[in-house]
């Protein structure tokens, strides 16, 4: 972290400051220049808080050199996490396909659903029971109905089963589900991380629409910071000036990341275009990437029933793109 | 509600979705064209989903013509609303200056900036107890204790106050607070919102931060939906690429919102910008454009302390600002 | 195109207003609501000015449902445009690697590395003459002199070559070069455009920073509406709120634009992303999304040179990527 | 300039860089840590070529303290630069509104808005001769036939005239132009300001849709390298993700620019937000936030002319806007 001192800042001000700094544990290097002069803080910084630091009256700016970021930092953990869940894994070479209906809607929808996933290779069931929606008058979710009926396809095909939670105080309710889905809308809805760092089950965290990737690794780090290190992130696009798309799908996050954190990184290709005909390109460009993952939104009957999104595919098609995605992966490695 | 069937599709085909249009109370007015055939939607279109029917197969695209929100709306509402609020009023003519610090820090402090805002006019005070931070590792705010010393501020100046809440389980320590905060990282907190609205408490409801206008009326929308329609609109802006402001102030929020919707509309150029010189010029401007209200940051003592942003004002600044605030106000009206 | 028309227009003006629609060329169909007439547009819309007729005051918005670009569109073009040039193909099946230094420095750097990329499977050498730099104190490159040396490159390896043009007075000296490529700044330099539009040379049209799809292929339109339809598309990131990368590459572009034009379209990893890093994972994603080519920045001796971008690969990670790209684009056909 | 080297740089080639930077002019002061080595740049760094720094294999990061821009900075040039040109001031105190139509149509609307606006208290007239159209197939302007109409104009009226270039070779026909304007555009179109910076015509630019301030002040930077001083920057919104407005206007711009240089600031809110009804509070909220001046589009027949956008104001409706616009100037003065 380098502090500039504006001009004019005095001797006995400046070895205050430095005196502060060091309390912080980090020491202080001094450069003095004909306008200007420049701390460097070297040590753990990742607990200094830059705005309180910008803050002062005697300070021109602060940048960091280091991330703020510590548990979620591949520095400190050279290794590729590995996430272990309901007997399959994710990261470090094992590729999951995350896949399911955008909403429960029936008991017979989900079953047939993750049966026909399961067979195309899907190693996790995914299915929305709380559903975030734009409008108050939008379809919200079958809600704890709808977990139960999840808990049953998880019981049929043996699928570990990954489903969104949108209030803590919800979660008694996901003792049976393997993986927890924090949505877009709630990457910073700090009280919820918070309560899910004190959790043990593993959280798939999605990307904010307007978050860059520090933000999104220091909620990571909210997580882990209560203790539970078991998060999947996964990209699902970002919001941008683009009409055709519904969100820019940031795939240059795949190896951004992969330097930045040890964490697994998947992928939503079906939320951050919305159409349809774009998710197989994308998921293939994604597994070229050198994403850990997929997750897609697979209905049954599209034509037929009213709830699933534009981008949803058959599972016809969906058995297709995982077929070509392996392909893929094949030739990457 | 303007819907473009695909070229192809059958005469039953569409015969049953025009059924379905009707049965959700709306009429259709069909247009057929050589290549393809436009349904007209025209009714109360606001509790159609549109993701749902552009997911129709024989749907080649949905727009919307007239607006999703109808309590926000003010279409149906025409005239401005009025809220009131511990004596003081924002709204239709009523200008609110809200001021404090970003963080309550001690009795002292807070007590201390209450009664220098009021001094200089403020009709509010807002002091943060819970505070969302982008790290887990920077000041969290005095949580239950802070809210207690805002209370004493409020008997010992009389000033209504405001302030944020991150977790509707928190609500009972809520019961003296005048005006309830949800603040941009919470805008889409659709649970928060619900609960929100099932209480009569007047809520200040800030921008997202990628959120566009239409976005933010939806979650007006959902408090509004659950019966409380006592909300004040909060711009604070938008993320975009510029780098020299913390965000992008979009001031012409506030005249296009007043033209769609009858809420009242205040401004916070000290979030919105991150840099006390820029406070002043964009309070002005808040005003000249029309604004219900302002919200500043105001700390007695940024030199001492840490905690304030570097967008805080000293109360003199304070002072500044409102006397030439209520200059271009007079020159507005 | 839907043109919705506000409440209370009389009878003559709407039919003065469908008169002047129909000498455009179009039919149009009325469709009269309660409180709302629209009229629907079916023919060639594409010449009809959108904020001509959105200014009207009897109108209160226009909608267009067909894409105002013509020559551009798949639509009309159902077959790929294969683009030939210096015996080498683009599009249509046929991948283009395009790769060489963001600068041409000297013969000994130019000729180095036109004969490295060859060897590794380039199909054209790129390399900047005439450079557009943000600052007018930052190397503006070896204009005419860099021509020169570049042509050599072309005689020595036989390689076709790519470099930009920044102003139309410029052709003469352009007139040995294989593809003329337009830069992202000059995407909307619509007196460029038009002068291209009067050559037979290919163009290899960057898109603009804050260009959506839309607009891309409008610029295209201005080049292919003087009678040029050699235009390749390239995809070089967009400008985001995102740090971490210069832009944010969207890869998504390539199957959208792929419905929607039948122009051939290659991406830019090493200027979207600007890390040198995200060049190989980018490129491979590309790949697997259906990109028709590549282009990459490649420098001989990046320890030593000073002009480099920090993007660029040697030679030895160039071939390492172009025989990735080989499995990937095998894996995908 | 803070320069971080990677860590395992060698002695010698430390020296070396620094040897080189001293070349530059500059001074190095070396602080050593633990894991890194910073250099911190002490001197005018503005000619020192940023990306080719971090492109340097030993170079970890590269960060700016200072600006790149020289002339167009306010540390070494305090006082406000005042322009005058064709009997009229810009800045420094004096408050230019420029108006008239987007399109310069015929002798008779030019002439009579010119008398309108006058009137009214316009001090410059707007006119466009050359348009730049995202459509080849819009309306392109009266190009050399609406320059002399525009020239009709100022000799009627004496006002001096402001319209814009989008070829340097047209140079010769602005001869008798007052104010040359830079489209948005082409803000970065380098060979077009080169050339303006050879002359001494007073140059409205305006900011680049996907601009930052800094880049911003870069292009201004490239005229006055040419020698020519003679600037106003005029601030026309960005693109973002809202589309209810075209784009959104960057008011912050103002003060924020004020402090980074000496150049005259004039705001255009009629194609910022593209809405008329937003021209008017947008006109008084610049004029509160310290703008140096207005650009405003004005129609005399908007009814009936089919070329005015739908931002175009009535001479009645600017009437209005310029009586308030004094009104709040007196206010914030």
């Amino acid at each position: 972290m380098i502090t500039v001192l504006k001009s004019g800042v005095t001797t006995e001000q400046r070895a205050k400051l430095i005196e502060w700094f060091e309390e912080q544990g980090v020491k202080v290097h001094v450069s003095e220049g004909e306008y200007q002069t420049v701390l460097g803080l070297v040590g753990d910084t990742s607990k200094i808080d830059e705005d309180l630091v910008s803050a002062l009256s005697i300070v021109e700016t602060v940048k960091r050199i280091s991330e703020p970021f510590k548990n979620a930092n591949r520095k400190f953990h050279p290794d590729n996490t590995i996430i272990e869940v309901g007997g399959t894994k994710v990261g470090g070479g094992n590729f999951a396909i995350i896949a399911g209906p955008c909403s429960i809607e029936s008991r017979e929808q989900i079953i047939e659903v993750a049966n026909d996933v399961k067979k195309s290779g899907a190693t996790m069931l995914r299915g929305g029971a709380f559903k975030p929606r734009t409008s108050p008058y939008d379809f919200q979710g079958m809600k704890g109905e709808g977990l139960e009926l999840l808990l049953e396809a998880k019981k049929a095909t043996g699928l570990p089963i990954v489903t969104e939670i949108m209030n803590a105080n919800h979660l008694p309710l996901f003792e049976d589900v393997d993986v927890i889905q924090v949505g877009a809308r709630n990457m910073q809805n700090f009280e919820l991380l918070k309560e899910l760092g004190k959790t043990n089950k593993t959280i798939l965290l999605k990307r904010g629409l307007a978050n860059t990737m520090k933000d999104w690794l220091m909620s990571a780090e909210y997580i882990m910071a209560g203790g539970n290190e078991n998060i999947i992130l996964c990209e699902r696009g970002i919001r941008t000036f683009e009409t055709y798309t519904r969100n820019t799908l940031d795939l240059s996050a795949i190896p951004m990341l992969r330097s930045l954190t040890h964490l697994p990184i998947v992928v939503d290709p079906s939320h951050a275009t919305g159409v349809a005909a774009l998710v197989e390109p994308m998921a293939l460009a994604a597994a070229a990437a050198g994403a850990d993952g997929l997750m897609i939104e697979v209905h049954n009957n599209p034509q037929k029933a009213l709830c699933d999104g534009p981008q949803s595919l058959t599972p016809e098609q969906f058995d297709h793109v995982v077929r070509r995605v392996n392909k893929v992966l094949e030739a990457v490695r």
